[in-house]
C-alpha cells in the first residue's frame, strides 16, 4: 500500500516534508481508481459484466479482444456467425445466441432478481434478447413474453397478468412503430417500465424514432426510455433495479 | 346560357364556323366552372360550408369576409371572442362556439349521418368540437367523448362501445401526447378510424408531431390521419364518409 | 361455453357464490377476447385478411408463417420471387402478383364495394397495386389509372371524371414527388381521397416526406393521409369505407 | 356486487341462463374497472398522487380541478402565482412551492424511500424540484445537489460521495446545454441514473434536445431518460423505484 | 484617375519604378470595385435597388439609413407604419406600401419588363407584393393575380391564360400550405416559374417548408426557388429574366 | 375536328340544341389536351425533350421505355453503361454521356442561347454535365468551368470574367459542401445565378442540404435553387431563360 | 496545507498509520481541487474572468449574483438595461457595453494577445462585440470590421488584408445567413478562423443553422466553430490561441 | 514582372496611356494570384500540404492524381487497400497508414509544434490517426492516448496530466456517442480543445450528431469543433495554432 508506505519513509527521515506531499500528490493520480468512488465491491455489485459491440469488428479482432478480457462472463453483442466462429475457435466454451446475436463467454449466476419482457412483433424479440441476456448474466431472471404488439390487444393481457402476479421488479417494453404497448402497459401497471424502441416501422418515423417519442411523450406516469435498439442498456437498467430491490439494503 | 347562344347564332349564319369554333373554345375557360367535374349538384353534395381561418385576421377584415359570403353556413375557426364580436356586429344571428373557437352563421340541416369523436385529453377538446361543428353543418351527427386518453385506460371502453352499438360510420380520435389512443381504438373498432393529432405535449416531440407519427405508424389497419389542429379537415372528412354510408347510392 | 356452465354449476350447489364470481372474473381475462369489444362477427365484417410483411423475413420463415395461419386469406406483402418460391413449395395454390410484390393465399370474395385508384408515376404503382389487392381481398373492386402525374395534367382528368361516373366510394392517390397530385383530385371531387405518399423523389424531401407533407397541408378538405409507401393501410382503410357505404346498415 | 346479483337472480329463475350470460357479459364492460389488472390496491401501491399540468389553464378552471379532485394529495404543475392564488381561496391549506412551481394540496406520508437528485446548472433546479416534490408525495425522501455541473467538474464529488453514502436507490440528473453530467455520475455510480434533460442551452440544439441526445447515447450502462422538462416524470419513476426497493416484497 | 496618374508621375520621373509598382499594386485593393468583374455599368444594368431589411430594426435606426443610402431608389422591406412615420418626418417624399409592408424612397424608371405574379392565398398577398415592388423599382411591370390556389382549381386559369398571352418573361408563385401551385402553373406554361415558399399553414409543415420541399420537389421541369418568404429574392430574380429578355443583347 | 362537326350536325337538324351542347361539353374534357393552355405550339417552345430517370429501372424496362417515346430527341439520366448496352441494342445511333452519366437518342438544335456552368469540385462535374445535355438538348450552348471551388478562390475569377464577356444569359453553379460558391459567383454578376446543390459532403449536412440551404439563405440577390442534384431542372431551367432572351419576342 | 499537517501528525505519534491513510483518502476528495489537474495557476494562466449568462434571470437576482462574484473581472452577458440599472445600483463602478449588452465589472489587463474579428451584417455586431469583450477581459486587443459581408464582396478584403499584416493569431468570422464569409476569409489567410454563426436570417434555415452548417462543412482547411451565437465562446476560444503565441513558453 | 515592363513600355512610348491602364487592368485578373492576400510565402507558412479525398475515387484515378500533384506532400485520406496498391505502381516510396486509412508521399518537416489527441474508443482511432497524420505532415508531433472515454472515466486522467505537462498547444477529442470527453478535457485544462465528433454511436443521434451537439454546446468554454469524422480539419487547425505558438512571432 502506497500511502502507508510514503508514511513510514517520511516518519523515518528519508522523505522531507515536500517530496512526501509530492509523492501523495501523484498518488492521487495514480490511485485515482482506489478513490471511494471507485472502490472494487461497489462496483462489482454494479454487477455489469464486460460487453463487447461486435457490429463493425472483424471476427479475428473479436476474438482477440475476447481472450483479452479479464472479466469472468463476457457479452459480444451484435455478433454475426461469423464472429461466433472465430470466437469459438479460441475459446470453446463460448456460446451463441441466436436470436439475441451474443456470444456468451464463462457462467451465469444463480438469479436473485426477477423482471419482465414484453415485445410487440416479432422483429422486436432480438433487443428482447439482448436485454433477456445482459439481465441474466447479472443474475435477474427474466419472465418473457413476445409478439404481444397492441393490434390485437387481448394479447398482451395475459402475459402482462402474470407478470404482475409473480411480482416483477421492472417490466422492459420493446416496441417499434408507434410504440404503444409501452404506455398501455405502465397504464395497466404498479412497476416501473423501461420503453426499449427498436428501428421497426417504414415510412415517415419508421426507424424507431416513433417508438422512442411515444415512450418520452407517454401519458402514463412511470417509464423512462433507453435509446433505439438499446437491449443492452434496457437490461442492465432493469437488472440494477430488480437486484436493488432483492437484496438486502445492509449489502447494497 | 353561352353554348346554346353560339349555336343559334351559328344557325342562323351569325357566326361562321372558325368563329363559332374560336367563341366555343374561349367558352372552355370561361365556362370550365361549369364542367362536369365541378358541376354544382356534386359540388353540393360534398357538402361542406364555407370556412374562414380566423387566427391572423384582424376582427374588421373578417367581419367584411363574412358579409361578402354568398354560402348559407359559414363557419369562422379558431375566431376570438373580439372576432365574433365584430361579426356580430353586423351579422346579429351569428353565434360563438366558445368551445371550437368557431363563429358559426346559418343553420345546419337536419342530420343525416352519424359519426364518434373521442378526445384523449381536455386540451384536445377544441379541436374535436371543430370537427363536431364542420360535421354537424354538413349534416352529420356526432356522438362525443372527451378526457378518455389511455392513462386512464378503462375510462374510453364504455363510451367506444356505445358509438359501435350506435353504429357510428367513423371514429375521429383527436389526441397528442404520444397519440396512442388512434392505434388502441381501431384494434377495437370495424369502423375507419381518423387520427387528428393535437399540439399537446411538452419537450422533444410535444407540437403534436409525435402524435402525428404515432397515427401514422400505427399497427393497426383502419386508421389515416389529418395534419396537427386540423379539426376542420377530420370533421369534413369523417362527415363525408357517414354521408356517403347513410345516403341512397343513387343519389350520390 | 364457459360462463353458462358456471351458471349451471351455481345453480347446481356445485360452486359457491364466491367461488362462482371468482370463476367468472377468472373468465373475465380468458375470455376477454370473446368480448362484445372483439366480438367475432363485428371482427370479420371488419373484413381485413391476415397480412405478413415479408421484407426482413427469410423465405423459409415467411413459408412456416404462411402454414400457420388459419385465416382463408393471406397476403405476404414485400415479397420477392424467393419468399414466393419457398411459400410455393409448401402452399401450390399460392399466386404471385409481381407489381405488388404480394403473394396471394385463398380466393377472394366477390367484390360489393368500388373505389378508385390513381398513381402519379410509374414507380407509384406497386403501392397502388399493393392497395388494390388489399381492397380486393376485402371484396371492393378498384378502378385504376396509373402514371397520370401532373406534370401532364391533362393525363388524369379523364380517368378521374369516369371514376367520379363510376361512383366510387373513395379515391386513393399514390404519388411521391411533391404529391401535389391529392390536393387536385381532391379539389375536382366529393369522394373522401386518401393520401399515399411514396418514397419517390430525390434531394432534399426525396424519401416521400415531401408528398407526405403535401397531403397533409392541403388546401382542399376531404384529404387523409396513411404513412409513406402503406399501400396496405390505404387499401384497407378505401375498402372499409366503400363495404360500409354499399352493405345496408343493418348488416353492418 | 353485480355478479352476484346476476347468479342469485339466475338461480332463483328470474334471469333466463342467456339473459344472464347477456348480463355478465356487459358487466365486462361495465366492471372492467375492478378487473385485477386495475385492482384499487396495486394501483394505490404505485402511489402517485393526483397531478394537474397548470399550463395553460386559466387560474379558476384549475381551482375547479382541484376542487372536485377526488385524492388525498393533489399536485398542481406548472403554476403561475395567479394560479396559486385561485386554489389559495378556495382550498387555504394549499401551498406554494415557489421553486418547482408547484402547488401543493394534502399531507405528504412519512419517506419511506431514499433517492438523490443532482442539477446541474440554477436553471435546472426547477425540474429538479418537481421531481423532488412528486417524490415526497409518494413517501420518497431526496437528498439534493444543486449547481454541480462539470464545468466546475469538483463541484459534484462530494454530493455524489454523499449520496452513495446514504445509500440511495437512485439518482435523478436534471441537467441542460450538453448533459453530460448523467454519464459522468453513471460511471461513478452502482445505481440506476434517470436522465432528466432541461430546455436550457442556446442555438443549435438549446431546447434541450442536445441533453436528452447525450442521455439516450451515453457509453455508461445504467441510464434511462424521461422527456426534456419531465420533471414529474422523473420524480415518480425514481420513487416507484425506491418504494419498490425498500418496502418488503410480500407487501408489493 | 489613378492609374494614369501614377503612369504620368513615372513618366515624369517623380516616382521609381519600384515604387510605381508598389503605388499600382495597392492600388489592386484600394481599386478592386473598379476591377472589371465589379464595374459600375454592368452593375447598374442589374439594377437592384438599395433594399434595407426593416424588421428588428429601431425606426430611428432605420430612418438614419435610409437617409445616408446613396442610391436613387432605396425600399425598405418587412417596415411597420412606426418605421414608415420615423422615416416620413426626415424624407416627406418616402411612401408607403401597405400590403407590402415596404417603404418606398425614389422614382421608379419606366417600365420595359414584365412578369407574372400568382398569389395563391390572402396570406401570400404580402410576399407577393414584395416582389412586384422589386420588380418595378428595376423597370418591370407585374401582372397579378392573387387568391387563386388550386383548392378552388378553376380560379387560376383565366390570370394565368392572360398572363401567357400577354407574353409574360417569368412567373412568380407565391403558396404556402402544399404549395402545389407551383408544379400546376409550371405544367400549363413555356415561361420559368419561380416558386416563392411563404409562411401560411399549421400543423407540421405548416411553416412554409412544406410548400418549399414541393416547389424544389416538383415533377414539372422549368421550376427554381427562392427561400420561404423572400419575396424581394423573387422579384429581383424575375425582373433580372425580363430585363435580359427585352433589352437588345448588345446593351447587356 | 370534333367541334365543327357538332356544329355542322347541329346546323343541318341532326341535333337538337340540347344534344349538341352536351356532345360539346363532353368535348371539354376530351378535348382539354388542345386547350390552349396546353396547345402544341406553346408546349414545343418550351423546348424539354422528353427525359427518363434510368435509376431505378431494369436495363430492359428502360430500353422498351426508350423505343416507346414519340419525341424527337430523348435523354435517359442516371444510367448505367448496362442501361447503355441495353438501350443501344435496340437503338443503335443511341450515345452514352459517361460523365453525366446519360443515355442521348436525337440530333440536338443548332444552339441559339448561351449559358454558363461552374462547377465547385470534381464530384460535382456529374450534375453539372446532366444540366450541360440537356440545355444542348434544348439548343442552348454552355460555356464550362470545372473544379473552381472557393478554397482556391482565385481559381474561379478568370473563367467567370469569361463568361460574362461573352454575355451568357445565366450561370448555373453546381457545389456541395458549404456551396459558398454559389453566393459568391451571384455578388460578381449581373445575371441569374441558379444553385445546384449537390449531395458532395461530409459528416453533419453533407448530403448537400447544406449547399441547398446556403444558395437558399445567400446575402446576394439573384439567386434561385433547384434541388439537390437536380442537374436535369437547373439545366432546363437556364435553358428556358436563355432561349427566351435569344429570340425575337414575337416568336414566343 | 493539510497534507504535510498529517504528515507531521503522524511523526509525531497523534496519527495512526491507518487513520493517516484514512485522512488523505478523504483529503483526496476534499482537495481534489488543488490537483494538479486544477491547479490554480494553471486556472489562471487560461485567464478567462466570471461570466454570467443574464437572458431569463431577474435584474435584482442578477445584481446579486454580481455582488457575490469573488472574481476580479465579472462579465453579465444578454444584459439589459434593466440588469445594467439593478446592478449599478449596487456596484456603481459597473458599465454596460450596449452593443454586446454586456456589463463589465473590473478592470481589464493590459493587451498582451492580438486577434481579428470580422462582422458580415450589422446584426451580427452584438455577437462580435461580446467575443470582443470577453478577449478584451482576459488581455487580448481585438482589430474588428463590422459589415463587411461577401454580398458587397470586395468591402472586407481591405479589413482583412490589415488584420494579417498585423499579424493577429486567430480571426472570428461572425455570420449570419449562408455564413459564406468564413470559408472565404479562410480561403485568404494563414491564421486559424473561428467561427461564429449568428441567427440572423429567414425562411428555411435561418436561425443561424445554415451558417452554423456552412462553417462545419467549409472547403477550406483551417475553420473550427462553436454555436450559433456564442460570441462568448468565440472570444475566449480566440484569446487563448493569442495567450499561448504570445506568451514565453515557460511561462505557459 | 508584368507591372514594371509595362510602365517601361509606356514611359518609352511604346504604349499610350489608355493601352496602358487596359493592360495594368488586365494584370488585375492575371495576377491576383500575386496578390498580397494570396502570397506563397504566407501560404506556404500555413504548411497544410495538398490533402486529397479518396473515398469515392477509382484507386487508378487516385494514382494520377497523387502523379500530377507539384507538392512535396501530398496525403490521400479514406483510402482503401486498393488504392494504395495503385498508388505504389506508380510512386513507390507512397506510404500507407492503415489505422488512418490514408495514403502518404514525401518526407514530413523536423516537428516544431506540439500538440495532444484523445480518442474516446477504439472506433474513434481512425479520425485521431488522420489529425495526428495531418498535423506530422505541418511539422507538429502529437501526444496521442486512445480508448479513454469517461465510461472509464479514471482512465483519461493519467494521459492528460502528462499532455499538459508536456505543454501542448491545442488537444484534439475525437469521441462519438455522446461526446462528452470534450466538456470533460476542457473543463481540466487551459488549452483550447478541439472537438472532433465522430460518428459512433447507435439509435437516435447516433451518426455523430450528438457528439457533435455537445461539443457545440459544452459548458466548458475553450472548445471549438469541427464536422463529423473531419480528422483532417481537426488536425490541420490545431497544427496552426501549435506552428503558430511555437515560431518567433517575427517569422509568422
Amino acid at each position: 500500500m502506497n500511502v502507508k508506505k510514503v508514511l513510514e519513509e517520511y516518519k523515518e527521515g528519508n522523505l522531507s516534508a515536500d517530496e512526501a506531499e509530492k509523492q501523495l500528490r501523484l498518488d492521487y493520480i495514480q490511485t485515482i481508481e482506489n478513490h471511494t468512488l471507485f472502490d472494487k465491491s461497489r462496483f462489482n455489485r454494479k454487477g455489469i459484466p464486460e460487453i463487447v459491440f461486435g457490429e463493425g469488428k472483424s471476427p479475428v479482432k473479436t476474438a482477440e479482444i475476447a481472450c483479452r478480457a479479464e472479466s469472468d462472463i463476457v457479452l459480444i453483442s451484435r455478433a454475426s456467425p461469423e464472429h461466433y466462429s472465430a470466437v469459438h475457435d479460441r475459446i470453446p466454451e463460448a456460446r451463441y445466441a441466436e436470436d439475441a446475436k451474443m456470444i456468451i463467454i464463462g457462467e451465469f449466476p444463480e438469479p436473485t432478481g426477477l423482471i419482465g419482457i414484453l415485445a410487440a412483433g416479432t422483429s422486436d424479440i432480438q433487443y428482447a434478447e439482448e436485454a433477456r441476456i445482459v439481465a441474466a448474466a447479472m443474475g435477474v431472471r427474466s419472465i418473457t413474453s413476445y409478439d404481444v404488439g397492441i393490434a390485437a390487444f387481448h394479447r398482451f393481457l395475459d402475459p402482462l397478468k402474470n407478470m404482475l402476479d409473480e411480482n416483477v421488479d421492472a417490466i422492459i417494453v420493446a416496441a417499434g412503430m408507434e410504440g404503444a404497448l409501452a404506455s398501455v402497459v405502465s397504464s395497466f401497471s404498479n412497476v416501473p417500465v423501461i420503453g426499449l424502441p427498436t428501428a421497426v416501422g417504414y415510412g415517415f418515423g419508421g426507424e424507431g424514432e416513433t417508438a422512442l417519442r411515444s415512450m418520452l411523450q407517454s401519458c402514463s406516469l412511470g417509464i423512462a426510455a433507453v435509446n433505439i435498439g438499446n437491449g443492452v442498456g434496457a437490461g442492465a437498467f432493469a437488472a440494477m433495479i430488480s437486484l436493488r430491490c432483492r437484496r438486502p439494503h445492509d449489502e447494497l
